[in-house]
């Protein structure tokens, strides 16, 4: 095994799990299930004491490596046969990294933080998470116009120069959409057009497979 | 010029502003003060809708360049001269990337996010401030005791293999800490030496004397 990937099904780690089979390098999958908290449990805090997945175990190096952004860069950039980096330019690449970022840190972080874990920004004061929780949904529903809006332009995927790492992630993030209750397919075609491109990649349907994960 | 960064003093965007001082291509600033709002008015989200700082301007390309990380590693990539990012291994640069993006989203998104911008998880209801704010503290304090520990291994610099984009953002984050009342040097004897060494570097004297930032 090259890799052992640690995630939850249908969490922002199945992003990962795409660009493992998009890559075709062995490796190993561990569950570790948000919905039963087995991320806060001892034995998976030895392993990653943040307490998130994804987690990704390199063949040959002891440490793990954490931060999706950073398990998404390394997958692309040793394994440049896959193409799921620009090789294009300097700026290309960036592009990527912006999307990355804001994704994980804003959309992610903050939106889907505040509505899903309020407890993140509050851990002490429960009374605060109604509007964490509120307040989550306006990032994602402002941020869901922003993503529809860049996407419009024509472009097939996230970055304009090709399939990157930004995509599976987009894609999950689409789905997160739909579980959320906003109406995908009305207010964001463009981004439905985009999950559909995913959706005919053979890589994208074993994983939702082996996920046990619907996104349509 | 090559390069023009919107900046506010002290802000995490003075880790771009000491990089662009270590590569020495010719740059302009241009302060957008987060102290005076000036990040949320009109003339400022004309140029990043985001509302954030930093911001890069690149000679020759149409679109800004946001998010920390990706212009951190951009300029890095871009100038390899200057040897901002680990040319050893992929996995020494995804070290890199997994320092931005915890650095980035959770020790200032979450954590200084709380303590100084508790709005942006509660825009609707003040009365949640208080909890947002103890809580980012905490969060803080466990970060920096995370840090502190890893930089306490002998290495001299935030990636072991040698000086990164990292330190700069960690050089600010040391600022931060003094600012919020935590003892550095008490409790983070290791994070005080690497940032005497950032104050041995040319680089980094002038932009704090630019910025008028006193970091001790």
């Amino acid at each position: 095994m090259d890799y052992r990937l640690y995630y939850s099904p249908g969490a922002c780690s199945m992003a990962v799990h795409v660009v493992l089979e998009e890559i075709g390098a062995p490796f190993a999958l561990h569950e570790v299930s948000v919905a039963r908290a087995e991320n806060r449990q001892a034995s998976y805090l030895a392993i990653n004491p943040k307490g998130f997945v994804p987690v990704l175990e390199i063949s040959g190096e002891p440490q793990i490596l954490t931060e999706l952004p950073a398990i998404l860069a390394f997958l692309a950039k040793r394994h440049p046969e896959a193409g799921l980096l620009p090789q294009t330019s300097a700026i290309d690449e960036a592009r990527v990294f912006e999307w990355l970022a804001w994704l994980a840190g804003w959309v992610h972080g903050v939106g889907y933080g505040g509505i899903w874990r309020p407890e993140r920004f509050s851990a002490e004061d429960p009374s605060a998470h109604e509007a964490l929780r509120a307040n989550g949904r306006r990032v994602v529903q402002e941020a869901y116009k922003k993503i529809e809006h860049m996407l419009g332009d024509g472009r097939a995927w996230a970055v304009p120069s090709g399939y990157s790492v930004v995509d599976p992630f987009l894609f999950v993030l689409y789905g997160w959409g739909a579980k959320i209750g906003m109406p995908m397919r009305a207010q964001c075609p463009a981004w439905t057009s985009l999950s559909a491109r995913m959706l005919e990649r053979p890589a994208v349907r074993r994983v939702l497979a082996r996920e046990g994960i619907a996104i349509e």
